[in-house]
C-alpha cells in the first residue's frame, strides 16, 4: 500500500475548514495540520477538534499564543521538517500567490490553489470529472471557484454529451458568505458584477475544453448559494430527457423537482441540514429536472450551486491525482463521494 | 378643443393610486374619482388628496361608509349616470375580466386593464412607443405589466433598429411589493418561476412583432425593482455605440453607468428619491451602458425595472390613444413624460 499523503490546510476558513473535515475522513491521507492567523472562535473551532494548528506568519504565532491558542509552530517550520507532502491553500485572495512564490517553491512541496487565485498560478484547471487526469503528478493545481465547479459539471457534461454551441449563463450569487454577513451584507438590492462577461463562464473554459460560453452575474440579497440560469445552444437538437440522462450519469450532479417542493435555495439548504451533513453542506449541483425545456438546438435550465461546499470534492480528488494515489479519476471521485456521503438523489 | 376624458381608476393598489396622480396631472384628462373596497390607510391616502371616492361593490360600500370614508356611492352609479369615458382597471388579477363583462361591456364603457389580466381581454398588449397606433379609438387594451413594459422598451427597440435573431433574458424579480413586503418576504432565498419560459418574453411578444425571445424569472429576497440580464443574438454584427445610439432614441430609456457609482438597484431607488419625484418612481428603464458587450452578432446588458412605476406612463398614453385625444404617438408619449418629468438622463 502507498504511504499516506501527508496534508497541511493552510487558511482555516470557509473553505479550509470543510477541506481539513474531508481530510480527515480518507484512508490514503493525513492531516497534518491546519495553518491559520485568526485566534478568535474560528480557530477554536479546529481546536475542538483536535487537530494541530499552525501559525501561517511568525507575527500571527506570537498573537495566536498570547490568545491562548495552542500552536505548534510556523507552517514554514513543518515545511522544513520535510513532514508536509502536499499543501491545500484557502487563504484569501492572491495570498496564495505569495505563499506559492515564498513557501511552497522553496521547500519543493506541491500545492492546491482555490478559485480565488489566477488561473496561471498553476499548471492546471481543476474539476474532477473533467480533468482528472491533467492534475496527476503536477505540483501546483488549481480548483476552480464554486460557481466554476458547477458550470463545468453541468454544462461541461452536457458539451462532452452532446456538444454545446454557445451557452448563455446568468448567475445570482449570494451575496456575502455567513461567516462574514455583519460586515458586509447586501441589503434588498440586487448589484451586478461590473463586467461582461462575469469571469465564471471565462473560467469555466480553462477547464472544459472547446466550451463556448458567456456569463453575467449579479449579487443577490441572501447568504446561502448561487443560483444558475442556462441557455444552452447545441449543434443539434436536444430532448430534455436526453439531458436528464446523461446529467444522472454526472458524478456530482442530482436531480430535483419543484413539484416535489423544492421551491427555491432555500428548500436545498433545510435538505442539507436534514440529511445531517456536516454544516448541512450540498456537495452535488442540484438541477431542476421539472424546470427544464428544449426547444430545438436550445436547452433552457436552472441550478443551484453550493457556494461553501461544493469545491470540497474537488480538492480531495485533486490531493489523490497530484500524490498518484489513484490514477482513475473514477475510482478517485466514487471513494472522494463515499466518504463524504455524496449521493445521486438528494431526497 | 376636445373634451377632456373623463377617467374613473377602479382599484387604488400599487398602480391605481399612481395612475390616478398621473391622471390629475393631465390637461386632457380629468380623474372623475377613483373606486376601490379597502376601508384602511390605503384608501384615506386618497381621502387627503381629495379624489371622489366610490366603491367597487354594493357590499364595499357600506363597510366603507361604516368606517368613515366619504363614499360618493358605487362605482356602477357613476357608469350609469354616463359620468365616465374610460376606467383604467387596476384590481387584482382577473377582478378586471369580471369586471369587463359585468360592467364596462354593459355600460358600453372603455377601459384599460393592467399586465396581470390575460392577453385575451383587450384588441391590444399596449406599449407606446412599439404599438401606439392599434390602441386608437379601440375600447379595450391592456398595458402590460413592468417586466413586458422593460423588455419591450429595450429589446423591443434594438429589434427594430437592428433585428434580433434570438433574445435570451433572465429576470431577478423583487419577491413582493413593499405594500405586502409583512405578509409574504422572501428571505434569503432564491426562487425560480417554475415555470420554462417564464411569461414575460411571451407576453412581450404580443407587444413586439416578430420578436424571438426566451425568458427565465428568478424572484430575489428583495420587495424593490426586478433586475434584467439580456443575451440578444442579432442578425447581423452589432457594435456597442450602435446599440447605445439607438437606446438613447428609445423613449423612456435611460443610460446610467456603475463607474458613475450606480452600483445597484439600491441606487436607483435612492436616484428616484433625490430627484423629488412622486414615491421616488422611476419611470425609465435604466440600461447600464458601461456594462455592455458586444461579440460578433450578439450584445449582453443589463437593465432594471421600476416595479411599481413603469406602466404609468403607458396607462396615460393608452387612455390618449383610445379617446382619439392624440394620434401621433410621439406627441403623446412626450406630453405625458413632459407631465411626469421623464428625462433621457437621470443625473
Amino acid at each position: 500500500m502507498k504511504a499516506k499523503a501527508r496534508v497541511l490546510v493552510m487558511g482555516y476558513g470557509v473553505i479550509g475548514k470543510r477541506v481539513a473535515d474531508a481530510v480527515s475522513l480518507q484512508d490514503d491521507m493525513s492531516l497534518v495540520g491546519v495553518s491559520d492567523v485568526s485566534s478568535d472562535w474560528r480557530i477554536k473551532m479546529a481546536m475542538k477538534k483536535g487537530y494541530p494548528i499552525y501559525a501561517a506568519t511568525t507575527e500571527a504565532l506570537s498573537k495566536m499564543r498570547t490568545a491562548g491558542i495552542p500552536v505548534q509552530g510556523t507552517a514554514e517550520d513543518l515545511l522544513k521538517q520535510g513532514a508536509v507532502d502536499l499543501i491545500v491553500d484557502a487563504t484569501p485572495k492572491d495570498i496564495g500567490a505569495r505563499n506559492k512564490e515564498g513557501l511552497y517553491k522553496k521547500y519543493g512541496v506541491k500545492a492546491i490553489f482555490q478559485g480565488g487565485e489566477k488561473a496561471n498560478i498553476a499548471d492546471v484547471s481543476f474539476v474532477a470529472q473533467r480533468n482528472y487526469e491533467k492534475a496527476l503528478g503536477k505540483q501546483f493545481v488549481r480548483v476552480v471557484s464554486c460557481n466554476t465547479t458547477a458550470i463545468s459539471r453541468v454544462v461541461g457534461g452536457l458539451h462532452e454529451a452532446f456538444g454545446i454551441k454557445k451557452a448563455r449563463v446568468t448567475l445570482v450569487r449570494r451575496a456575502v458568505d455567513v461567516w462574514e454577513s455583519h460586515e458586509s451584507g447586501v441589503m434588498n438590492t440586487v448589484v451586478p458584477e461590473t463586467k461582461i462577461p462575469s469571469h465564471q463562464g471565462e473560467d469555466a473554459k480553462t477547464v472544459v475544453e472547446g466550451l463556448n460560453i458567456i456569463s453575467i452575474a449579479l449579487k443577490g440579497s441572501h447568504n446561502l448559494y448561487h443560483l444558475h440560469t442556462g441557455y444552452l445552444e447545441f449543434n443539434s437538437p436536444i430532448k430534455v430527457e436526453e439531458a436528464l440522462e446523461a446529467l444522472m450519469k454526472e458524478p456530482r450532479v442530482v436531480l430535483v423537482r419543484s413539484s416535489d417542493g423544492v421551491m427555491g435555495l432555500n428548500s436545498l439548504v433545510e435538505i442539507g441540514r436534514d440529511l445531517g451533513r456536516p454544516r448541512g453542506d450540498i456537495f452535488e449541483v442540484p438541477v431542476w429536472s421539472d424546470l427544464m425545456k428544449a426547444e430545438g438546438n436550445e436547452l433552457y435550465l436552472m441550478w443551484a450551486t453550493g457556494n461553501e461546499s461544493i469545491v470540497i470534492p474537488e480538492n480531495i480528488d485533486a490531493i489523490r491525482a497530484m500524490m498518484l494515489l489513484e490514477e482513475d479519476s473514477r475510482k478517485s471521485i466514487e471513494k472522494t463521494d463515499k466518504s463524504l456521503g455524496i449521493t445521486k438523489s438528494l431526497y
